[in-house]
């Protein structure tokens, strides 16, 4: 059960029936389905790039196993498959891209490179995005913008599934952060993390391979504590029933960013990602940051505060059985061990990826033979 | 007990023995014992802003308090009392403040005033403060921001207080963050937050006024759960034993922004604040965050969209006995109460002022007589 407190939604790998899949395959399979589904080339190239890298990172909550989801989503006509980016720079250091309701994963790689840009002539620049989808990890935009050297933060609202503070009924959404800073030598120092404590697309998964949820992380519909992720409506934010508060207060901050500084809905009045409704769009609205090290400090002395930090982190006194580890580690261990062992899909996920397979007349995807 | 579900760190009203004193007169107080122990008046005037505001809104913990510990590391030579701060534009969004070893409330209120500039000029703007000392509580930075019009984050690192996820030594410091976000017909949204599940100062006001700490919030000195905060050595990142890994992160997020992108000390290398020595500055680093929202939207949308968001947020069905309240709520009813009822002081701080008193040559603080 170690997985779960890390939060990387990974699923225990060796589970009965998973297949495991190598990545070029995944890729070609995630790809080929969204272009046949209508999505034109960079929508299905930006879609594919992070739902495969988060399973690649094992966070599986948030991989491939959406991928039916958005396929639902993009024939029903909530996301257009062709949509028209508009960006436009505000000021020296700010811009708004209006995604014209297309996949918020092309949004969120845009918007992020805009911010790029923006910091690259000042230091640091923020990006908003409007008429939005849901843009999948928020991890795959800081990471992008962390391995060219930025420091960068994403964030967004989601439809309601989060009891406020001291509330009984959902009001907010899992509403993520992520935070992710370049290194030098290894791969970018990474967090991605719902403002829950566990988000709902996990809630998901636990309930599509049958296990229980942790304790008080989650309400039925009566507002009473339950781990069954069948009865599970609403859950608590992060810092649980006691110090939930805080969670709460992040969550507001991403409501803020992403809802209040662009004009489109807060978490309770967002249409529900899981339909039944996948006519209409969404209108999400998203946040990026981008800061440039050397616009605060000598480079090489920001790179060796990072690695000093991180030597001791990771040498700290660990609880029995236990590493402490920083940020990210997990993640890109779990990628290593992917890449070389196959991407585990489960039994559930498995079945919908073969019908996706007969419906387009595409090479179902081929399971490893090990 | 309610209060302590909120975070504010405000002492319980009604306790016995405490007195109750009114702004003006703590205001002049704090401001003269200041003086006397060698501030000049603009690093008197920040310091007593900053600790008889946090006073004001309840937050005990970062309030009056600290007025003995500021006093002490003056005279003792840890902090500059007739400091030079030299800011530097790095880049068109980003700055530096070199805070000569001041007070950091002197330099966060500065710090933030010059991302106030940038933002004003660029739509945004951050600006780091190196060579500083402990600045309070960081919602007085935000909260000066956002009375302005502007959106603001800031944070520090702080000293070794709280265990990595998984660790079972005291490695991240309580490491704050606050978000405030302007508000047109009523003080800011305001959140400040330790990222453990208290803040050390909490622990160590519960311990002068003799009262058991809540329970999955801090280790004794052999890593082992305690509600005695006689006997607390470390306290758990926010999320508990089992969802740390999220306060964690946080911690992480403001040792990368205040100390690997200053150049300055992360929290388990740095100087204790509680002494015993109290001649060596600190060397803390901070990170200030400033954006405009017209820099991002139309500010009256902006200021409808927080508005109708506030309305919905605080009408949300709650527990019973309780009631939803926005981030900064609480602060605000608190302030305006403790306007009108004057400000409690415990005995234990309310003896360490009469012995200021006697020794700055000041007329003592007047207690409120009801």
């Amino acid at each position: 059960m170690k997985r779960e407190h890390q939060g990387t939604g990974s699923i225990p790998v060796g589970e009965k029936d998973f297949r495991y899949v190598d990545r070029e395959d995944l890729d070609r399979f995630v790809r080929e389905c969204l272009k046949r589904a209508g999505a034109d080339d960079p929508s299905a190239d930006a879609v594919t790039r992070s739902l495969v890298g988060a399973s690649c990172r094992g966070v599986d909550s948030h991989g491939v196993r959406l991928l039916p989801h958005y396929i639902k989503a993009l024939t029903g006509g909530r996301i257009n498959g062709a949509p028209n980016l508009r960006y436009s720079r505000i000021s020296g250091g700010t811009g708004r891209l209006d995604a014209d309701d297309g996949f918020g994963h092309m949004a969120g790689y845009r918007a992020i490179e805009e911010g790029m840009r923006l910091a690259d002539e000042n230091g640091i620049g923020a990006v908003t995005v409007i008429n939005s989808s849901h843009f999948g990890a928020a991890g795959s935009y800081t990471i992008h913008a962390a391995e060219a050297g930025y420091l960068a933060i994403a964030l967004c609202n989601s439809d309601k599934f989060v009891l406020p503070f001291d509330g009984v009924e959902s009001f907010h959404g899992t509403n993520p952060i992520s935070f992710a800073a370049p290194l030098s030598k290894e791969r970018p120092y990474l967090f991605d993390m719902a403002t829950s404590s566990i988000p709902f697309n996990r809630v998901r998964q636990y309930g599509a391979i049958g296990r229980h949820l942790p304790p008080d992380v989650a309400v039925d519909e009566n507002g009473t504590m339950t781990t069954d992720p069948e009865r599970a409506v609403s859950l608590l934010p992060v810092g649980g029933s006691t110090y939930g508060y805080k969670g709460a207060a992040l969550a507001g901050m991403c409501e803020v960013l992403s809802a209040a500084l662009t004009g489109m809905a807060f978490g309770n009045h967002l249409l529900r990602m899981a339909g039944p409704e996948y006519a209409t769009p969404r209108h999400l609205g998203h946040f990026f940051l981008v800061m440039k090290p050397e616009a605060f400090i000598d480079p090489d002395l920001y790179r060796e505060q990072m690695e000093s930090y991180l030597a001791d982190l990771r040498s700290q006194a660990a609880r029995p059985e236990a590493r402490v580890m920083a940020p990210g580690d997990r993640e890109w261990a779990e990628e290593a061990a992917r890449c070389k062992n196959g991407i585990p899909i489960d039994p559930a996920v498995w079945a919908e990826f073969a019908h996706l397979a007969s419906n387009f007349g595409l090479v179902p995807l081929a399971a490893n033979s090990e």
